[in-house]
């Protein structure tokens, strides 16, 4: 039975792993806390603290940095994470490019790289590049401690395959788990792009603490949601909960490629939105223009100049991801949802018509309470994502994955 | 932080607790075990077995049972939960009726009463007979260890109240922690109802094990569901997450009482249901029927004599709950859906159809693979899961709920 072996799996060893994990992510959150302050959050006593942090000492995890004002301005000694000791490598997959960072775990970046494919671009190759690119990073960062690789959804966690991805056929059959488990001396964890993105938002997002649930909503070429549901990610049976971009916004609607009608992605993705744009505003694609990102971006720049055809394109779109952000409401009741990929970059052209969707259609309960957002990462969600990806499951377990002195 | 004082709450003697429940646990499904079959399914030493279960047998929770076959054929001593020895009240609050039932630990009945009331009743006289009523079974039944509370949703579950009830404004303003809190000597758990017919199908359902997410649809006067993803329930951030009953399939549809349009709720309740019914069958409504759902089930057995009108009706509304299953599996991706509450009283008529909808609008590795079968609980899955959110509570901390010697 899953969930009594989960249960049973824990043994005095899993708690004070636990117990160090739960240090360590509050040193990712805080940057330099005293003994008393995190005994304080913690709720044990500064004796266990004490001891759990003389161990993370030890082992070269964290480190004292001088004295700081404490408590009641009592002058302690400050600990903080030596994120900089432990890295990841984050690779993001998506339709026509792929990109590879490395960041520390508390998510500064070193370096990215993207890389551009065809659609119909032979699959082993691509993989073989991204490999390559891998392995070259490994031979330069020392202390890369594991991998994470955001794909987009759904993907058959288990299986380690996409079940569908709209307009990638051939990318089907690729069994990523197998592609990647033992390709690299480093563990690997892989999750959809979604998921990645909520767990960007999650560890990296600038949100405010406590958070207890966030759901993360991509809008760019493809539509899907991650959902963290008190402090966990919601996976499903087969790793594929939470794809709002076919859930059906109209049971008579036109049909997707998933089978489903009215699916929201439809309505909202990229596609959908170029697609009109290039009917209503042809003046605006005269030229080639680089990725579908630009693209939109050229017509948000147009409604931002008082473009009436562009407005009028651009208050749609914001209407469909907020009849989005009303399902998504319905269905996970977030403390917060935060907006991100291309269609975000509307920003302020978009955030009020989805908050006015959600006060009429939601009940004032939850239209008051909760927070939407447009995702202000630095870096694109997807490819922090995949870093979080493997920040999340280093610092669960860390004396199992980060390097000890 | 919330995650990180779960986690910190952890100590080794919460550790000891988390074992003994999943020994409860594993006997409140198998009925009677060896010690061996213990160790096996948690993963653990016989001789850390036999010394948690030795504790549980001093307390009084579990017993042994004389000689049983054990693996490889061998003799062994079978272990049983006392289950007798613990009960439960659940209590359902519904639209028009409350049922009360004492249950045992293992979900065996002892006794139940339903009392009707209207929606216009004053709502302190209809607290105070549910009261009374809760306060007899305790003077009654001695060894009472928890009671449960299943409501009709959306509750807000850190206020206590709920939030809307279609066609109950007067009870929006009672606060059911205070009411309850303190009016018993025993701990007292809410939960609404969708998420308590859930775990009543989770608890005490014949789905077989292991079983890692299972989605409960309530398809009734209200429309809700409720999900428990990889052994936990899904709250949010309000404890109203999964209210699929207000999930769209229509974003220009009618408008609900919550503001939305084209909630699903509109199209499967039994308010929709009987509307249509009392229009296109007159001939069925003439004498005066006694509730709603006995009113759905004189269509139901219209239907089956042959009549096509009823067919007809019948047919309408399992579509209706087929697009709800596509949402739910869109949204939670479950390993299994139960279909419960008056609508599924229909069961072979709506099955093959929910069936065909759910494999034409999902992509083939969900619909192979998600089993959607029709609630079979003998007892009502709202009262029942009002047992269970108890059960669930106490059986996650035996020893400091469960009765001991």
């Amino acid at each position: 039975m899953r969930r009594i072996e989960e249960v049973a799996g824990n043994n005095t060893s899993d708690l004070t792993e636990m117990n160090r994990s739960a240090i360590v992510r509050i040193l990712q959150q805080k940057e330099v806390c005293t003994r008393a302050e995190i005994a304080k959050l913690m709720g044990l006593t500064q004796a266990s603290i004490t001891k759990l942090v003389g161990y993370l000492i030890e082992m070269g995890v964290v480190s004292e940095v001088g004295i700081v004002k404490g408590n009641g301005n009592r002058r302690s000694i400050g600990i903080r994470l030596n994120a900089e000791k432990n890295l990841v490598i984050g690779v993001k997959f998506s339709r026509h490019v792929f990109a590879i960072g490395v960041f520390d775990i508390s998510g500064k970046l070193y370096t990215q790289k993207e890389t551009e494919f065809g659609l119909d671009e032979n699959t082993g190759i691509v993989l073989a590049q991204m490999k390559k690119q891998i392995r070259d990073l490994l031979d330069e960062y020392k202390n890369i401690v594991a991998i994470g690789l955001a794909l987009p959804g759904p993907y058959l966690r288990k299986e380690g395959r996409i079940a569908m991805v709209t307009r990638m056929p051939s990318w089907h059959n690729i069994n990523f788990i197998e592609e990647f488990e033992n390709e690299f001396d480093k563990p690997v964890f892989i999750e959809q792009d979604a998921n990645a993105g909520a767990l960007a938002e999650w560890w990296f997002g600038d949100h405010g603490r406590p958070l207890s649930s966030l759901t993360y909503f991509l809008v760019g070429e493809g539509v899907g949601s991650g959902v963290v549901d008190n402090d966990r990610l919601l996976l499903g049976y087969q790793g594929i909960a939470s794809e709002v971009g076919h859930i059906s916004i109209d049971y008579n609607g036109p049909v997707c490629e998933c089978g489903n009608r009215g699916c929201l992605e439809l309505y909202s993705s990229t596609t959908a939105f170029l697609k009109e744009a290039k009917l209503k505003l042809p003046e605006l694609f005269r030229d080639k223009y680089e990725n579908r990102t630009m693209a939109c971006e050229r017509v948000f720049d147009a409604a931002r100049s008082g473009n009436t055809k562009a407005k009028a394109l651009v208050e749609k779109i914001a209407e469909y991801i907020g009849y989005g952000c009303v399902t998504l409401i319905n269905a996970y009741d977030p403390e917060i949802i935060v907006i991100g990929d291309s269609i975000s970059k509307a920003d302020e052209l978009i955030l009020p018509t989805i908050k006015r969707i959600v006060e009429e259609r939601t009940i004032p309960e939850v239209s008051s309470r909760v927070r939407i957002k447009i995702s202000k990462l630095s870096i694109d969600p997807t490819l922090y994502g995949a870093a979080a990806i493997a920040t999340d499951r280093v610092l669960r377990k860390p004396s199992e994955y980060l390097f000890t002195n």
